[in-house]
């Protein structure tokens, strides 16, 4: 692939030192489910991560080493995608309940939005540049229909880890940056598809910050 | 557990990102298995490794910021335990086939050094301190034997991954230090085992060096 072609990112998606992106019984009062207490303190401490989910106050810090990381991760973004289950706690055929995502009115993507699902839902426009596209055509299409919304510019993929776990199977990620939190989860949803030989991808950077450690792989 | 008293101790054990201590289709000509190209680099380029594994000559670096693990791993440890896969590649019942481990006459434990298996062997004495017994009874009274044999010394546990996810899942390790290798293994041996709630450990330590990542874990 040429150097300035978009790409299809990762970036900081969370993981647990024995592999999960989330624990057991993920549910609106605990969205990352069971043992996950303290996963996502780190990105609460980054003054980026405060601004990006609307969280007011809290003293500024300079200093935060994984700032950058939050602060970049939408840069040369164009479009985004998501997994159904991302996008709502709920499962299967649409219902007439309202839900426009987690995020209030003004999203966090800025951007067009393509939530994988296997169940059609009129597009929804939100303010902030965000409009929900219903992607029921599997991850290819969904990509090349971001693709096609990024306008020349990178598709960030942001999750979640089903998600994540089919495009790198599929080895269409281009570069991932995962923020390994140093805690257990022990059972629930992995990142790294289990496969032999493993998907064609290196670590080409391994940084430790006080609170985290962020790896960076680059598919071969 | 006083300060003091003799402890469970598992130190510079690999794992992969993907969570693998161990590819699969472990073999003589490859003791990691599949897709271990490289993982254990690392420790070849540590003084103490290359002196630990009777490897002559190479460049000394002092520098090499992994070198204290690896020269500190047998402090103050009065016995070791091994799973059985990692003193043979062989199964089942012992056959009069010679083995006496993959170490050579004076293996690098130097202590009193049981190996976990179902099937009954008389001791082996080893030169340089080692004798190997077999222990057909169990995690427990392994350990148990271990720490009688200790003298109030520590137990240092050294693997493999299914005798740490063993002791890890029964919390008798007191502390755990994981030396996590940037790299996919895909599939094989895993370290933690998937348990909900996880183990009672909470991750004390995460340092990268140029190398790897060193993670420390202590019972809660």
């Amino acid at each position: 692939m040429p150097t300035n072609a978009p790409q299809l990112v990762v970036r900081c998606l969370m993981m647990s030192i024995d592999g999960f992106a989330a624990g057991l019984n993920q549910r609106l009062e605990q969205p990352f489910g069971d043992a996950t207490e303290g996963f996502t303190d780190w990105m609460f401490e980054t003054p980026s991560g405060r601004k990006m989910l609307g969280i007011e106050g809290g003293a500024e810090d300079a200093d935060n080493t994984d700032d950058p990381y939050v602060a970049h991760s939408f840069d040369n973004v164009g479009a985004v995608i998501l997994g159904r289950n991302m996008f709502t706690a709920s499962r299967g055929p649409w219902t007439d309940d309202g839900w426009t995502g987690w995020w209030g009115d003004n999203p966090p993507y800025h951007a067009p939005t393509f939530v994988l699902t296997h169940h059609e839902r009129e597009s929804i426009p939100m303010e902030g540049g965000t409009t929900f596209h219903f992607a029921t055509a599997g991850i290819d299409d969904a990509l090349a229909r971001a693709f096609a919304a990024a306008d020349g510019k990178d598709v960030r993929l942001i999750g979640g880890a089903e998600t994540v776990r089919q495009y790198l199977a599929a080895e269409l990620v281009d570069t991932l940056h995962v923020v390994m939190v140093p805690m257990l989860i022990g059972r629930g949803e992995r990142i790294f598809p289990e496969s032999a030989p493993p998907p064609g991808y290196r670590c080409t950077e391994h940084i430790a910050t006080p609170n985290v450690v962020h790896l960076r792989f680059e598919r071969r």
